[in-house]
């Protein structure tokens, strides 16, 4: 496997473009996060300059967190535009499972061949479930990352995709090869949207790191690493997510190499 | 009166889902208060699944602060099905009285018997005058809180709801009982969005309080204290905020009975 | 030219109401830099009430970053209410060269007079070719201020407006009187939605100095030395964020006149 270093220190050097659709909720955080590790963020959702904006990024995630209709068809009008330029992207499926309307928004995004999946447990679940065809309704949070495994390779094998089960412990899985990422603090949970920013980051790494299972295991890394290192002086979730980009802002190769805890 | 500690522990052991139709500006803090407070915090507006998350959800607030003609029919949409299951809701008619548009859509609101609605004086004024069919133009923000008493009185008995005036003292009110908090800082109202999520406060306290108008009080008393808490080492509105969830996380119960000012 | 002090005096004596009709990723920040600096944010777009809040504001701004068709319908609607009332207002062209759609909306509100366009010097680059007719296809975010000094004068020619270059050293021009501001620290650029707060500053500095060239040196001299007071003990752009919001509240008159530099 490729350095996590290595891939802290491309980000930093390529300043990857990063087109965010993403949900209302996270979107500050998002682009803070992003702009922390080192990417550019850009966030457009008009259908009239979608596939321009594409065109120009160097990686693109996309987050159904407060969806709309008219949202769902810019998604996919993006996806759409950056598989026909070879472009990758990452699909943050929040909410799969909890409406009928979510469950066909996200099968029809991961019938687009996302480069990466993340979700937490209950959403990876939950997609497996809708895209193999069976009835899923409801969401059960309190589902442990370990317990979503089978259902991850089930969804990595069907989509062709890679996948990211997150959780206190993380699982990044192409439906052949498994790393797990042991990094992060629980206090990251209780801060709104830290998983969607994470998808953003997760795209940021691709766009700087061919194999996408190396580049989505590293951004878990680089999260995780940040947030146990803004944990140390962090008072609560309002402290946390400050000093989560101080973290991402200053951390160093030696660091990230010594704390990243990667096995697979 | 039932025991604000009581409530700020069914908080954390209930975890109520709020679902939250606000606005744009506001999300953020909205979801950070939530969780910080110990609720799960659930944003999502599409007409196609509200009411699916509204069956799902323990409570809900609506929020007309950046309104369209769209978000009406939704949060209506969302009320409705609120009432149907018997599950209470907030309303927070931000900016009512500032024009046509939104006085409509504030009035059209209180009509679906919302169980609780927060708002600062020249709200509560505007709202009553709204309700009882007088023109009703432009906002005095200079308004006290005390002020808008006899109208607040007024809207709760129209209603059947309780209202809750916030301002430097915070009135809560069902038309028959009276409660006066006393707690909070002035440089909470130089933070934006404070209002907004104190409104999701209460809607989560009314999921594990049955009484709207203990439920109220407490919401009132819980964020006052906290912002209490921060303000201690706060220098400025930009650390307040982030305190302030701080201080939500950490709040224990004897602090919290020991500061909280409740008259009536 | 006036007094920077007595500008920072009058925004919180008047404490303006700024009418903000911005993108969704910089509500938050641009509400927050409102109020720390004594103005009051006003956020509203639906067509239904723009006239009414235009009418009710001491200034607007409009600010194209996450675009769509209806709100470039909005911006120009409350531009020309603003323009009929004689109400100063600014224009944030964001991302415009980057797609046509965004280089079709921004030209058609520069030509609405707006009071100030702020932008940094690629967008100022390619408003004033997209103003002139030239075609403008991309953005070159590499260059320095300096070079779009050309370009800034001619735009603020064109347009009858004061232009201002924001980078490393700010360029305020009406296209005959010349004013840099040497103020800030690179560190704000790693933080979301800091240029478009710092429009929204700008409305506000116009609402209380009736010099709109003057207006805008104040509010990037009052901008930039929050940032330099607040870098002092900012460990990252995290930290940076919240401290500048604390500067703001707490910056006094003598330090503001002794900090500013501003030459021309």
């Amino acid at each position: 496997m490729a350095d996590v270093g290595g891939t802290l220190a491309a980000l930093r050097e390529q300043a990857p473009l990063v087109h965010s659709i993403t949900n209302l909720v996270g979107m500050d955080l998002s682009a803070n996060v992003l702009l922390a590790a080192g990417a550019s963020p850009l966030m457009a959702h008009a259908p009239e300059e979608v596939d321009e904006v594409v065109a120009a990024a160097d990686a693109l995630v996309v987050n159904i967190g407060t969806l709309t209709s008219e949202a769902v068809d810019v998604m996919a009008q993006a996806a759409v535009k950056a598989g026909e330029l070879g472009m990758p992207w990452v699909l943050d499926p929040v909410g799969v499972g909890a409406t009928v309307f979510r469950n066909d928004a996200a099968s029809r995004l991961a019938e687009l061949e996302p480069a990466v999946i993340r979700a937490n447990a209950s959403e990876v679940l939950a997609l497996a479930g809708v895209a193999a065809g069976r009835a899923v309704r409801g969401v059960d949070t309190s589902v442990d990352s370990l317990e979503a495994l089978d259902a991850a390779g089930e969804l990595a094998a069907r989509c062709g995709t890679t996948v990211a089960v997150t959780g206190s412990i993380d699982y990044v899985t192409d439906g052949r090869r498994l790393f797990a990422v042991a990094n992060g603090v629980p206090m990251m949970a209780r801060v709104t949207a830290m998983g969607c920013a994470l998808s953003g980051l997760v795209a940021a790494c691709l766009a700087v790191c061919a194999d996408a299972t190396e580049a989505t295991t590293h951004a878990l890394a680089i999260y995780g690493v940040a947030g146990e290192c803004a944990a140390v002086d962090a008072e609560g979730p309002g402290s946390l997510r400050w000093r989560l980009l101080d973290a991402l802002d200053s951390m160093d190769k030696d660091t990230l190499q010594r704390m990243a805890s990667i096995d697979g």
